[in-house]
């Protein structure tokens, strides 16, 4: 089965998380949350407090080693300013995307979270993020105003909005166009929106 | 401050409780998750299993009493076949929202959430739902096939699909048509689309 690994902490954008790991259930992708503590040591906890107030439970609390040796087939960074903050900042994560990367494995960097392809030191490329995060970005990086990039395994991705294409792009690149539009069709987007 | 109330129970669907959460915050409406157990008594935890997995804890327990005094000016229903089976056939619910219609408070219903719209007897009036269960509700309501329908101070939404414009929608009706522009903006959704 294919499985993703989706970081959360405290001030992760909780509809960027949700809308990716629910939609990413629904293509049959086994999916393991993780919270991520302020500091590199182990968290204590595994409830995220979420960017609006929203509270969720982590399924495991994030522990490199299990992250790197379990068989993940991608590795999901949502935004949130403060929660991207705490990911990409975290020494293991750094590795983790860079050991997922060079293992041809996918990552999935999403509004603020893309800053975590700065701090993990990845070549220049495509990428795109949240607008407001760009100007710490655009130097280092080939920045596109796409709502999703795919660069080879990492593909970046804007904000809320465009939380749906993001993951919908995940399902795809994962389990197929066909599995794509299986998961896409139930849940019922507007006339004129073909994601 | 306006307010509020979002139910949740085991397999309620998180992407649409979240974003309904997560923009009514945006909005600045004060928003309160409240637990609704498996049967009319009183619920022992506030920890709910969404529909694909997810771990949300709510911000209280579901308590009739306190969920009718303070004063909240929207209730939502959240959908997730599970978790909306549950909260349309609480005898408790039921009453809060014909309470909440007859104080010309709104009452916001997404996906399978509208079967409540059945189960409290609601009048014959304009809504719509997840397309599974539409059968059983095309006989008693104006059924459209619309994203959001809004029917005085009642608005019915598809699924996970629809549920921005939805939360959009509940945002102006509280909060007029500049603050859903000041929210939907740094949302970013994708060229195109204007919700």
């Amino acid at each position: 089965m294919v499985a993703a690994l989706i970081l959360i902490a405290d001030g992760t954008e909780e509809m960027e998380f949700t809308i990716s790991y629910d939609t990413l259930v629904r293509g049959e992708v086994e999916c393991t949350s993780a919270f991520v503590g302020p500091t590199d040591d182990a968290p204590t906890s595994v409830v995220a407090t979420c960017s609006r107030g929203v509270k969720i439970v982590a399924d495991v609390a994030f522990d490199p080693a299990a992250c790197a040796q379990n068989d993940f087939d991608l590795l999901v960074i949502p935004g949130g300013l403060k929660g991207a903050e705490t990911l990409s900042k975290n020494s293991s994560v750094q590795l983790l995307i860079r050991e997922y990367l060079n293992s041809d494995k996918y990552v999935g960097m999403i509004c603020a979270g893309t800053l975590a392809a700065l701090t993990s030191g990845l070549p220049k490329q495509p990428i795109t993020s949240h607008p407001s995060v760009k100007s710490q970005l655009d130097k280092d990086f080939e920045y596109k105003e796409e709502s999703v990039v795919v660069s080879g395994h990492l593909i970046t991705s804007r904000g809320p909005g465009t939380a749906f294409p993001f993951a919908l792009t995940l399902v795809e690149l994962l389990c197929g166009s066909e599995k794509r539009k299986a998961v896409s069709g139930p849940m019922v987007f507007p006339e004129g929106v073909h994601w």
